[in-house]
């Protein structure tokens, strides 16, 4: 038993099994954490169960949150009209990050598959229209993935709501703001100059 | 506040401040654990607090352990004669995994250095020095890091045992297994030219 204890080994077994972490990120971790074990352990260990204990999905949009109706859902401020769509938890905290939509968010939670046999039940996209008509939503601005599969779902979603009135929209496509032309692939450069804009 | 909760966000502070991860991969990090609150999570959670709790330096050689004398020292099978010298736990665990060596260790918990104010006794080579004459030890083994603060350190200690009878080694250096030459700094090739040896 080379790692000091069978807790001690369980501990880098399960850090190793985090995303983008492995073996040799997990055992430099947890020595770090054993030289801070009566502060930054301690504190680590009581936050976790914490969130572990009061997390759950927002009713209304599926967003992480501590309460039944996220603090966004519940944010008078924010506007009701504009539902953004998105596939998962982290790309709503990015669009948030961002501080450019101040509408409401609906988290699908994973995007269309056949091979995985996910339909439009299992994302929540009936939940979506009827949220759509309850609200009084006019603009449905789908931030999927520029996947197939995100814009597959992207395409099932726009047809779904093609008998509406509300208007559905898309992220631009483009070059990425620092980005260089000499690193892009050539869909995104294809794609950035059939939607030139004038200057 | 978009990442769901205050104590979601501080949790992603403090994974943030791990070594290797970032407010990125923290948050990707927190995600996945999110998802899996009910199993990992909370295991997770258990286990940081049991660690914390229970691990402590071994007495005899500085080890991390959850009892008095680490599983090491106390194990009955390996040999008395031999200590092996290394600058922190991570170079123990890196040792024990090898299978090479079964004697005993002393950990330093850093190198000599005058520039913070780091002097043999912070890193108790004066008990190092007892350990050699109480526990009879032949040979001393000084398996630092082959930077200059660790081979400082391993002459300060050679040269405290220069008058007793132990005989103080150091471990090889060459070319790392599977190294190709042309990838190795020029310093190191000198070594292994040096240090060459007949096949």
């Amino acid at each position: 038993m080379a790692e000091g204890s069978d807790d001690i080994q369980a501990l880098i077994a399960l850090i190793a099994r985090l995303p983008g972490l492995g073996p040799r990120s997990a055992r430099r971790i947890v020595l770090h954490l054993i030289r801070k074990r009566n502060g930054q352990m301690t504190q680590l260990a009581q936050l976790l169960d914490s969130v572990a204990n009061a997390s759950r999905e927002c009713l209304t949009c599926g967003n992480i949150t501590d309460r039944d109706i996220c603090a966004i859902c519940s944010d008078p401020a924010r506007a009701n009209g504009e539902i953004c769509v998105v596939q998962d938890v982290a790309d709503l905290w990015a669009l948030e990050r961002g501080h450019a939509f101040r509408g409401r968010y609906h988290v699908l939670g994973g995007t269309l598959s056949a091979l995985d046999e996910i339909g439009p039940e299992d994302l929540g996209i009936p939940g979506l229209i009827d949220r759509i008509a309850s609200e009084g939503v006019r603009e449905v601005i789908l931030a999927l993935n520029a996947t197939v599969d995100g814009q597959t779902t992207a395409h099932y979603i726009a047809d779904a709501l093609e008998s509406s009135e509300v208007v559905v929209t898309g992220l631009a496509q483009g070059v990425p703001i620092g980005g260089e032309l000499d690193y892009l692939d050539d869909g995104t450069i294809s794609a950035a100059l059939r939607a030139r804009r004038s200057l």
